[in-house]
């Protein structure tokens, strides 16, 4: 454990320029939940409040006066450095399941001789449903729902498009995006990649591994604000063959124009829809800096430092007493998250919610927490570990009260 | 003119019990485009600061202490009382764009052995654009564009949807809603409208009226705030047969069970599809409390006194100088706001901008205003035709300068 700590002491040593200063950070021992939502950065309050103050005092003069009209392509850009994508290849527009329908409509139409959607069995639901809603709209449209193993066997020549998220929600497994779009490109195919769970999380190069089409979302690791519009990544090679499926205004070459026929625009603005969300886009537009200015490799550096720490304690401390990593090894590719099984999952994370450790729970018998590299400090691991080990070793684990409540209600 | 004021003294005595304190005020001398953007009500930012805090101190258990979970349901319903609509009838989701895609699919599949949609040709672009999106990727659906005046004879047994703006965007005619659903249903068609402009503007009963869908947004006569997330209606009779085309897990019966199967709400929820800008939707959500507490009887008639104000004092004092009215008269169906054809109006705009009267334009010749009558005041009509015969009689008429940023940037 001592050599554990020496040997990961650089990771402690602000590798980030004071970034957990910028964090409004709630009144909890450890926030470990950064992967449902993100903390809120004083600068995204601050761009709030400034966009309230535009629209009392300025009204519909800020859509020039504040760059409400050019919020969305400047945001779209930040997030595109941060998944490395190139300038023009990433917008913030609508949710990540509206952006996932946008994106998978507009490869199947770069793939019309073939009928076939891979995905993972245990994606992220909405992402199931996105393609589920597909299919049964398209009574030629088969989905193959396969195990995260059998992503590459299941590629023949009538797979279109490959959609997987990247990071799993549930466990943290993560794919190897670069292996993985390769093996579909080489069977013809198209890949979209959902990165709610990666973006800010994981080093990104969507650009570099040849990605096609990704979307994620802006309130988990990006910080964005509940709710934060979403983001949607197109590969410029695709931009001109592009089809949003919803042709709305935003997405035309001249939106103010008002003209009778839709022309997409020429990048990635064409993704655009409709109006957006001015006040939760300035939140995330303002967030976004914050992760920005921070040291990239240290950032990740000190991420893997707080997944190897979790991963070791819970080996050592959790396993004897019960919980099952269900998130791969240190050494394996995983996301920011770390989930444990045990049969008592629910009232041990209300337990934690108790003791103020905040962290998270999947149906029927997952406990996950999230390590945003922002702002959880590195003793936050060791703060989980130790209050689960006292939930576990105390009386209060025999006590009825503390499964009073384990039917989720 | 003073027999004028008096006979509608009655609607300017606080119609709206000091509604017009509940506004944030800009520092201009009559605020006329309220169609484009509402003002801030003070309770809108408010509850977006309400909203950030919860963010700051309670973090993701703000969607249940804050309630953003059931925030874009009770904001529906909330307009569901201001057009008209059952309880459960209407939801707050995503942009306009995006709501009329989701109910012209929606429509179009409850009519599968037709393959028309009728539509106006001089829509708001954006509805135009999505019904073009949808027609490019479906061979088969034809886009049957007409004149207004032409509407009901477009209706014959090949048309699915019939869909039009209530009120137009651009010259404020309002079509009869009632006799054109009730013309569209007798040619066994379905209707969906788009109440952008209506939606605070003027009287709404879409439930009386036999309205199958409709949409609209929350930015305009609502105040929702820039790019407020918009709203969609369909009639309770329609909601077992409802297909959303992006079927996303905030549509799902039970959002939070992650289970991989999709199964669609029972109400209206199944319109929504990802997770809601929850600092945007709070603003919309506290500016309809203003709107609900108004007194709608004498709201409308407030609007009704300043658009015959308005029409008058065009008719009698611009049209003589040059301008022409092309908003319906006081006595015909019309909206909350007033056009004006100028051949100069890109420049007279601007120059009542300089005079502190804001108003929009439209190209190339039009000059558009909106009354707003939760905070418009009266006067505010004489404000803006006195400016414009101010504009028009001095000699700044004649000064290069004046003319000088006539072309659009």
């Amino acid at each position: 454990m001592i050599q554990f700590m020496l040997q990961h002491q650089s990771a402690n040593q602000e590798p980030l320029r004071n970034a957990p200063e910028e964090f409004v950070l709630p009144d909890v021992a450890a926030y470990l939940n950064g992967n449902s939502l993100g903390l809120m950065p004083k600068r995204a309050q601050q761009a709030v409040q400034a966009a309230l103050q535009a629209w009392g005092e300025d009204a519909v003069a800020g859509w020039n006066t504040a760059n409400w009209v050019g919020l969305a392509q400047q945001a779209g850009d930040k997030i595109g450095r941060i998944i490395g994508a190139q300038p023009g290849e990433t917008t913030v527009a609508d949710s990540t399941s509206v952006n996932l329908y946008k994106a998978l409509h507009a490869a199947l139409a770069l793939r019309p001789e073939r009928n076939v959607i891979v995905c993972e069995a245990g994606n992220f639901p909405t992402d199931l449903y996105v393609m589920q809603g597909l299919a049964a709209a398209r009574p030629n449209l088969v989905l193959r729902t396969v195990d995260p193993d059998d992503v590459e066997v299941a590629l023949d020549d009538s797979v279109a498009v490959l959609s997987l998220s990247h990071v799993n929600y549930r466990d943290g497994r993560r794919f190897d995006m670069p292996g993985i779009t390769r093996a579909a490109h080489d069977a013809g195919a198209l890949v979209v990649w959902d990165l709610a769970h990666s973006a800010g999380a994981v080093p990104l190069s969507v650009a570099d591994d040849g990605v096609d089409f990704a979307v994620g979302c802006g309130y988990k690791f990006l910080n964005g604000g509940p709710g934060a519009p979403a983001f949607a990544y197109a590969a410029k090679r695709h931009h001109d063959q592009l089809q949003n499926p919803i042709a709305g205004w935003f997405g035309h070459k001249a939106p103010f124009a008002f003209a009778p026929e839709f022309e997409p625009s020429a990048g990635i603005e064409r993704l655009q829809v409709g109006t957006p969300p001015v006040l939760s886009l300035a939140a995330l537009d303002a967030a976004l800096d914050v992760f920005l200015e921070a040291d990239e490799t240290a950032l990740f550096a000190k991420a893997d430092a707080m997944y190897a720490k979790a991963h070791a304690l819970v080996k050592a401390q959790l396993e004897p007493r019960g919980f099952t990593c269900i998130s791969p090894p240190p050494e394996a590719n995983h996301g920011s998250q770390i989930s444990l099984r045990h049969e008592h999952a629910w009232p041990l994370v209300r337990a934690l919610a108790a003791e103020s450790v905040v962290g998270d729970f999947r149906a029927p018998d997952v406990l996950r927490f999230g390590f945003t590299p922002l702002y959880t400090p590195l003793e936050a691991v060791e703060t989980l570990v130790e209050t689960l080990v006292g939930l576990i070793d105390t009386s209060a684990w025999d006590k009825p009260e503390f499964h009073a409540k384990q039917r989720v209600t």
